[in-house]
């Protein structure tokens, strides 16, 4: 009991590190298929692909499939091959992202489309992605072709979706988090249900490493809402307010919108059409959040999923694999602090 | 014999009429499946796919699945998924090709990115991707995952390579035909082959289609490539001289500048680096074409392929299956004249 009561006392400031020595023998045999298969006569692929793929990533994805089969005590190397499958897709989905955004900044340099042009992003992307499902392929189940194809048809549509969305700032919070369980919560899902595949543990533990990663997703993507008002380049890679001026809708303008005065709803209209772009406008948009909770809202949600997905490997023995990606719940969170 | 000898007069104009009518039933069911497929709750995703699916393509590479199906006899329904699979993932080429190449015009119609933007063009393309690759696990062979995957990656390491390529005058005809087996008669020699595998046939079997569609896939762009010069809207959907203008060099302009003199070299260079783009340099362009022979002789180098194409074909019986996939070979070539 006495151990239990301590290891509820505050910590430091989560890491990702356990989830680091967890993962990390798994993670240099996963570099070393990223590498390997990212290579192609055509030499603007590897080039290409290299900037973003060794560019400072933090390689959660692949991560969270070596985190899982830990969990699962699986032995196997299997998982390493689909977990590069999940970097390549999630690498595919960020270059034709920046294409989408019109980016010019990630993870704090310059994106692939601004360095070799949007062509040349595309068509990498198409590589990558082709390149993910014939590593699947190579694995062999179709159990894991089935899910990471359903995935990826997920992502793109909830990428649409979010297009279509785009300045709408009516959007409603059912709808948005709808958007984003596609488009980013997708793909941390499959990244983990794979190791119950691979592990062969059955449908129970597939859903609990499903739930674990959807929810985790879906934390990790409010928490970006959130940052996009409070951090700066230097903390993440990108300006303070990059979402704001591009007019994309997020949960903590959708809880402002619907919370705000008509002038306020007025002012987020404006910002959102792309009238609002200035520095001024800016601190006025933090001015709001503030006023109506917005952003401590928006982690309040954040939390709700993280301990969702805390509570989906509730099934699991207590050990340093659930401790771990426990951990990394707790880690998404308090990036915003 | 006579039979024999009155096969080889010279027919009416070639036509794709055979094929359609052996892939008839089959193109029925395959659009079914394609139709089907092609829906979302996300309303932009049917209406943005629709556009360019029911927008007056040929269906040429599903009928040839169809056709081949009906080479072998194969009596099951299993390609049709695989058929909508194919054409699925060319339509995600064209919609990032014309994004590649901010094109206005494909099939005589304004192009998704031009209505739509490229953003959407881009994430759609991203779904019918993934939708193929569904469609495939479905069908469940990981020898046709295998194919296609293999096949889709080809064709993004050529566009790669042929964006690489643009406005390199000097590029060799061997190096080009490199490019457009990749990213044109990867999908061709894959529709074609994946029929033999659910036949169960063999790879003798599947490598003679593999041939006959690489090999007619490789014609079919050479003719394209030729087209550009001597054709104009009404009869190919995109004007006359397109390619001249992007700068893509293709095999009439690679012949003419390999054959010119220094003077002539210099007019090609120009025109590859976008400084003879007005309607006077088309017309010195298709002069210097003429004057080398680089459009006739690139025409016998279609022809050649087209040749090796049909002689594929050899092993199978003689019937109206094999007829018709003999003269999709000739429509092909005969596009030109």
């Amino acid at each position: 009991m006495t151990a239990k009561v301590l290891s509820l006392r505050p910590r430091g400031t989560p890491s990702l590190s356990g989830l680091m020595v967890l993962a990390g023998p798994g993670l240099t045999a996963v570099n070393h298929v990223i590498i390997d298969r990212m290579q192609s006569p055509v030499a603007l692929i590897p080039e290409l692909a290299g900037h973003l793929i060794a560019g400072g990533g933090k390689r959660l994805r692949p991560m969270l499939t070596l985190g899982c089969a830990a969990l699962l005590d699986y032995g196997g190397t299997r998982h390493h091959k689909l977990a590069a499958a999940v970097e390549f897709i999630h690498t595919a989905t960020l270059l034709h992202d920046d294409v989408v955004d019109a980016s010019g900044l990630r993870r704090g340099k310059a994106t692939a489309n601004r360095l070799w042009g949007n062509p040349a992003s595309v068509l990498v992307g198409d590589f990558l992605f082709s390149r993910a499902f014939e590593l699947m392929v190579e694995d062999g189940s179709l159990r894991v072709l089935k899910i990471l194809s359903s995935a990826s048809a997920i992502i793109a549509e909830g990428e649409v979706a979010q297009l279509t969305a785009q300045r709408e700032v009516e959007t409603s919070e059912d709808r948005y988090l709808e958007i984003i369980t596609a488009k980013t919560a997708a793909l941390f899902s499959a990244a983990c249900q794979i190791s119950g595949v691979v592990a062969e543990r059955g449908p129970d533990v597939e859903n609990a490493l499903e739930s674990y990663g959807r929810n985790l997703g879906i934390a990790f993507q409010l928490v970006d809402d959130a940052i996009d008002f409070v951090s700066d380049a230097d903390t993440m890679g990108k300006d303070v307010g990059d979402d704001f001026r591009d007019g994309k809708v997020t949960l903590p303008i959708i809880l402002a919108y619907a919370r705000g005065s008509e002038d306020e709803r007025q002012f987020w209209r404006d910002a959102m059409r792309g009238k609002r772009v200035g520095p001024e406008d800016l601190i006025e948009a933090q001015r709001l959040l503030g006023t109506s909770n917005a952003i401590s809202d928006t982690m309040a949600r954040a939390r709700h999923y993280g301990a969702r997905a805390m509570d989906a490997l509730s099934g699991f023995p207590n050990g340093p694999a659930r401790r771990a990606l426990t951990e990394t719940v707790e880690f998404a969170i308090a990036r915003a602090y």
